[in-house]
C-alpha cells in the first residue's frame, strides 16, 4: 500500500463488498496464471450493479466484465477491486481508464499492484481523471489469495509450497519404501486441489521413477468450479543425471514436462526425450545436488509464480533446510509407522532447540479421517503474505 | 445398557436436562477417583428443583445433593442421573432407595452401572417401588465420562493415555537429548490439566533422573474449578534396577510414589525408598523390560482408573506395541527437528502399510501455538468408551 493512499475510515459495507470481490477473485483460482486473480465489484446506491473477475490470461481483467454487466449504473457508482486497476495496455486495454470513462465516482482496492508496469500508476490514472482513490481494504487477505504472483514480482521467484504426506510419527513410507497409502482418499483429492492452484508441481526423478508419479490433476472443470478447460501445471522434475526415460508414465499425460539436468546433452534419454518436446535445462550443481536457488529463479522468468514441491524426503528436506519454503502442508494420518519407517523430511537437526526454525500454524482442518495442518515461517521475512 | 431398560423416546427436554447432568459429573473430574463421576438434575414441571454432583469417595453421591436442594418438590419429578443410582449401602446409604423415598416419580439414567455391586439393582429397586425407570439416554457421553471407571470394572485394568511432545517430523528431543522445550507453556500447562484428570501418571526411570521429572499436579484449586484441595496423582514409576536415588526431586513434593522392580530387596537405594514412604512392588520381567500388563492390573487393584504414560519413547513405545494405549494424546509443536533428532516412539514397523493399526481422531485442538491431537484406535475392543 502505497504512503499515498493512506487507508481511511472504511465502513462496515466498504467491506463486505471487498469481501465480495475476493470471493469473486477466488473463482479464478486454478486458471489465471501466470497473471493474479483478481474480483471486481462495482455498486451503486448500496446495490452490486456489476461483478467480475479475471479468468484467464489474455482475456478480460474483471474491471472490464463488472463494467459491461454495470452498463449506465457505472456512473457515480463506487468499484471494489482486489488489486489496482491496470495502467497498461497489454492484451486487453488498460482498466484504469475505462472506469473513469464509465463514470465511476470511487475506486476501492485491496492493494497497489506492484507489476512495474502498473505500480500507483494505476492510481494516479483514475485520481487525475478526478476519481476518488483509496486503497488497502483487506489487504492482507489480498496479498495471500495472490502470494504467488507477488512472491515472483517482489522476490523474483516463485512461492514454494512443500507437501508432506506423513504418519503421526512423522514418517512417509515403511522401511521397505511402501507409502501406497498412509494418507486416505479424503486426503488425496484434496492434493489434486492443491495441485490445481499451484502453477507448476515439483519433484525429484526418484520419485518420479519409484512412484510412476504422473502429477497431473485429475479433476474435472466442475469439480474446480471453473468454465473452461482445467489447466495442468508444469511438471517440473529434477533429474541431475538425466535418468527419466522418455517412456515413463508422466509424459502420458496432458501437460508441460520441465527437467532440470547438470548436463542437457548428457545422457541416453536426451533425444527420447527432447521428441517428446520435454524441456531440458541445464542447471549448476550446489553442494547437495542440483542448485535450487537458480531453478526457482528460472521458474519465475518463465511465469511461474506458484511451485507445489511433491518429492521425497531428499529433496523436500532441501527445501526446508536452504529456507526455501513459504508454506508447509502437512497430511496427517491417525496410523504410528514406527522408528524404522523413512522420516518424511532429511533434514539437518538444529544444535540447540532454541535454534530450530519456528512455524506458525495458518490452519487446521480434517480431511476425511486424516487432518490437514497449513504452516508458515513464524518469521515472514519475505512480507510477501499479508 | 441392560435390556429390560430399552432406550424409549426421550424428549429433547430429557436430553438437555441429561447434559446438564452430564456437565454437573464434570464438575468431580479430578476429585472422585477411584469414584465415578456422577450428576443429577431433578425436575419437577419443567423446572430444576435440585443439582448434584459427586466430589470425593466417601463424600455424599451426587443424587443426594440433589434431593437435598429439592426438599418437597422431589415429589413427583424426573431425577436425570448420569449413572445408574447405587443399591448398596457403602461409605454412604443408598441412592435408589433415598430417591424413591422422596417420592421421585421417574428417574432417567444414562446408563447402567457396570460396578457388581450395583449392576442393574439400582434400577430393580427404584421400579419395584414404583419409579418409571428409563436408561441409555446419552450413555456414549456418559461412557467416555468415567472411562477409566468403566475400564476398571470391566477389563481390570486402568485406561491408558499416552502423552507425547512432538515436532511436526514426529520428533520428542533432538539427537544430543535436548527436548526443553519443544512445545510452548499453553502446550505444558494443559498437560498439567490432563495429570489433574488422571489418577495416576506413569513413566520410566531414566526420564525421572535425567529430566528431574516430578510428574505432580501444580495447579491451583482455583485453576481446577474445585472446591477441595488438589488431589495429586499417584506417580508411577518403571525402574526394574532400583536406580532411583531417595534424594531425587520427585520425591520433593507432595503425593505417592509407586515403584515397580525386578527385584523389591536389592538395589542400594531399597531402604532410602522405603523410608521416604515410596511403595516399592515387585514386577515379573516380559520380553522387553517390566511386564506391562501385570503392572496394570495391579494398578487397577490399587483403585486406579486411568493412567496417563508420560515417558520416553522406548516405554510409551512399549505400550503402543503391545496394544494397552486407549487414548493417545499428541502435543505437536509447529517446528522441524530434523530426521537425526529422537522419534517420539521406540516402535515395531509393521511390514505392510495394511497392518499398521489405525487410530481415529478424536478431536483437534489449538493450544497456544500448538495443536493438541487426540486419538483412539480404530477399532475399539474394549468396548470402555461408548
Amino acid at each position: 500500500m502505497s504512503a499515498e493512499f493512506v487507508q481511511s475510515g472504511f465502513s462496515p459495507d466498504d467491506t463486505r463488498w471487498m469481501r465480495e470481490a475476493l470471493a469473486l477473485a477466488e473463482r479464478g483460482l486454478t486458471t489465471t496464471q501466470p497473471n493474479p486473480r483478481v474480483g471486481c465489484v462495482i455498486v451503486n446506491a448500496g446495490e452490486v450493479v456489476g461483478r467480475g473477475f479475471h479468468a484467464l490470461a489474455g482475456g478480460p481483467h474483471a474491471e472490464v466484465f463488472a463494467l459491461q454487466e454495470a452498463g449506465e449504473r457505472a456512473k457515480g457508482a463506487t468499484a471494489y477491486v482486489t488489486l489496482e486497476p491496470c495502467a497498461h495496455v497489454g492484451r486487453t486495454p488498460a482498466c484504469a481508464p475505462q472506469l473513469a470513462d464509465a463514470g465511476v465516482r470511487r475506486v476501492v482496492t485491496a492493494m497497489t499492484d506492484p507489476d512495474p508496469r502498473v505500480a500507483g500508476e494505476g492510481h494516479a490514472i483514475l485520481r487525475t481523471a478526478g476519481v476518488q482513490v483509496e486503497s488497502g481494504l483487506l489487504e492482507a487477505e489480498a496479498r495471500w489469495l495472490n502470494r504467488g504472483f507477488l512472491s515472483r514480482i517482489e522476490r523474483g521467484r516463485p512461492w514454494v509450497t512443500v507437501k508432506i504426506a506423513q504418519s503421526l510419527d512423522g514418517r512417509t513410507a515403511l522401511a521397505n519404501g511402501e507409502s501406497r497409502w498412509i494418507t486416505g482418499e479424503a486426503a488425496r483429492h484434496d492434493v489434486q486441489f492443491l495441485r490445481a492452484r499451484h502453477a507448476a508441481v515439483l519433484t525429484g526423478v526418484d520419485t518420479v521413477l519409484t512412484d510412476d508419479a504422473r502429477l497431473n490433476v485429475r479433476l474435472s472443470p466442475e469439480a474446480l468450479a471453473i468454465d473452461g478447460a482445467v489447466r495442468q501445471p508444469l511438471r517440473v522434475v529434477l533429474d541431475s543425471g538425466l535418468r527419466l526415460p522418455p517412456f515413463a508414465p508422466i509424459f502420458d499425460v496432458q501437460g508441460e514436462v520441465r527437467i532440470y539436468t547438470r548436463d542437457v546433452d548428457a545422457g541416453i534419454h536426451h533425444d527420447g526425450l527432447t521428441a517428446r518436446g520435454v524441456q531440458l535445462v541445464a542447471a549448476p550443481q550446489a553442494e547437495f545436488g542440483l542448485d535450487l536457488g537458480f531453478i526457482l529463479r528460472d521458474l519465475a522468468l518463465q511465469g511461474i509464480s506458484e511451485v507445489l514441491v511433491e518429492s521425497g524426503p531428499k529433496l523436500a528436506g532441501a527445501f526446508v533446510d536452504q529456507g526455501w519454503v513459504d508454506e508447509l502442508i502437512i497430511y496427517q494420518a491417525p496410523v504410528l509407522l514406527g522408528h524404522k519407517a523413512q522420516p518424511c523430511l532429511d533434514l539437518a537437526s538444529p544444535i540447540r532447540l532454541d535454534d530450530a526454525p519456528r512455524w506458525q500454524i495458518r490452519d487446521t482442518t480434517p480431511v476425511g479421517q486424516d487432518i490437514r495442518i497449513t504452516l508458515v515461517p513464524l518469521v515472514d521475512s519475505s512480507g510477501v503474505a499479508g
